[in-house]
């Protein structure tokens, strides 16, 4: 099969949703019509070995995350996502079926948040797979949230529990190892929700759309995917300020503590370095505080501060300890 | 070095030029402003020993061909490329300079082709080198260009000269062999013109340029990547036509013939099955003669003809060989 047909029997029964996407597959390049609103562009890259293991992570999943890893960006601007473009390094030895599966997974993550596939490139690779996809959004030019915002008093606001996927992970290479010493299957049962947090995550385009009902803009916003450490310690940075992040505040899911305890780790370590949750992290005046708790499913965990009180958590006893070092010791 | 200082590093001098690029790389997302204008998206994925020999393609060269690639894409739907994202994975063992040689190359053709990089993303990765560019261009909704409206009784045309890109690589690939064999030095003088045409081909956004000056609108056009017999059965096969191209009217420079000869090659197989050379091939209706021989760098070499009649190559003394089997056996 040569690339150009693999290409097409990928593509072939892609019906474009968007009134954005004027042209897809199939020509030189694809044409988007975003006009009066600003176009958003977000790009990552996936290899096997570095960004996913193919021993624990089914295809389709991988696909799925692949292209939700790339809305999240479009959200973490409070944007929509609307387009994908698709670039695939795949090995020789995969077979059509299995190119298929992580397609089959891509398409479904395109048709859960309503975006079209409009694009990208199909390759054999004499080594691993690489993913490379590139999502465009769309968003209004005065709703734009860039990471530079943040004003001391700003409430940190977080969506959902941080920590799951980086358990969900822990629990996947553990039951690698077993099975790879003794040839025992895995056991996962009882841990769907934190593996499911790893495979499966969601990107928070419904905290977008909420946040355009409400018609608030956050003042600063980032997506939690290096961890909560290191995302708060960038959106500081590049908003000139400093951050109080209050330990008892930050949401743990039940079922995170749960695998945590099993795998004697302190939950807070997945909290703040395990990233790949894929939350978003925002700050609002503090003013809008009501309208905040309109939102529903978002905490506020903290509160801007000046750059020179710098960056910390506050425990439950009142300590603060800079979040810095948590970052690199953890 | 992390991830996120290498990205810093390689980006840190970045300014944009481009009006319509209103934020860059250091966010979640690139933002870009087209207004009434439509977007055109291109992406293409160059993975090492599939696409590139790093035995012979110096690494600024790969960076610059890296991104030309993209740009003709966009220039192929009759639009000025804009805007540029890079996504690298790099083998660990590949110094931080090396990388830097790479992204140099890059910038070097945003600079000539007067292009924004707004985003990508950088990863180490466990094998070869991957690049996965995505260009951003635009385009007034009534210019674009698509593969799929050439009509019986247009013109074929074509920019510059073919075939010289491939007798480029045949040379490397010849020298690299001698070289492996006999440790002799690569002897590469005297073929300056072929070479560079396959490690510096140009984008041709000037004759984009040229017809948006001369309010020409071809009615279907394609670049030049797979070979003049594999891209223009492509274009017909879209726009539902067939053609006839005029053996003694398409352009070979002299120093591919030279080259051809030596290599003891027929230099139309080049022509046809070589590709690599990044001519725009394109329809107008004949009625417009006139004002395709002001574009000054464009040859008429054939016209379209119904789907009936097929694709057809015209010798010298008048035979109709089908392109179809010139494709498959040369």
């Amino acid at each position: 099969m040569t690339e150009q047909q693999l290409i097409e029997q990928l593509t072939r029964d892609i019906v474009l949703q968007q009134p954005s996407s004027i042209k897809g597959v199939g020509d030189d390049a694809a044409v988007i019509a975003h006009n009066a609103q600003h176009t958003l562009v977000a790009s990552n890259m996936l290899l096997e070995g570095v960004h996913f293991d193919l021993t624990y992570t089914p295809l389709k999943h991988l696909g799925y995350k692949a292209a939700v890893v790339n809305f999240s960006d479009i959200a973490a601007m409070n944007g929509l996502p609307r387009q994908l473009l698709v670039s695939m390094g795949v090995s020789a030895k995969m077979t059509v079926d299995k190119i298929e599966e992580i397609y089959s997974g891509i398409r479904l993550a395109c048709e859960h948040y309503n975006v079209d596939i409009v694009g990208g490139d199909t390759s054999t690779s004499l080594t691993g797979l690489t993913l490379s996809l590139t999502a465009i959004g769309v968003c209004a030019p005065e709703q734009i949230t860039y990471r530079t915002g943040a004003q001391p008093t700003d409430l940190l606001c977080l969506t959902g529990s941080l920590g799951a996927a980086y358990m969900g992970l822990l629990l996947l290479e553990r039951e690698k190892k077993v099975f790879e010493a003794g040839g025992k299957q895995p056991q996962l049962q009882g841990y769907d929700y934190v593996i499911e947090k790893y495979l499966k995550p969601k990107a928070r385009v419904d905290i977008v759309e909420s946040l355009h009902e409400e018609g608030l803009v956050p003042s600063a916003m980032i997506d939690i995917s290096k961890g909560l450490a290191a995302d708060t310690l960038l959106l500081c940075e590049q908003s000139k300020v400093g951050a109080r992040l209050y330990i008892d505040r930050i949401p743990i899911a039940h079922d995170t503590n749960a695998a945590a305890q099993e795998m004697n780790l302190n939950p807070m370590t997945a909290v703040l370095n395990g990233g790949e949750d894929y939350e978003l992290l925002f700050t609002l005046p503090v003013a809008l505080h009501d309208k905040i708790k309109n939102l529903g499913k978002v905490d506020i965990i903290g509160h801007i501060v000046a750059a020179e009180q710098g960056c910390c958590l506050v425990s439950q006893t009142g300590e603060d300890i800079p979040l810095t070092t948590i970052s690199t010791t953890a």
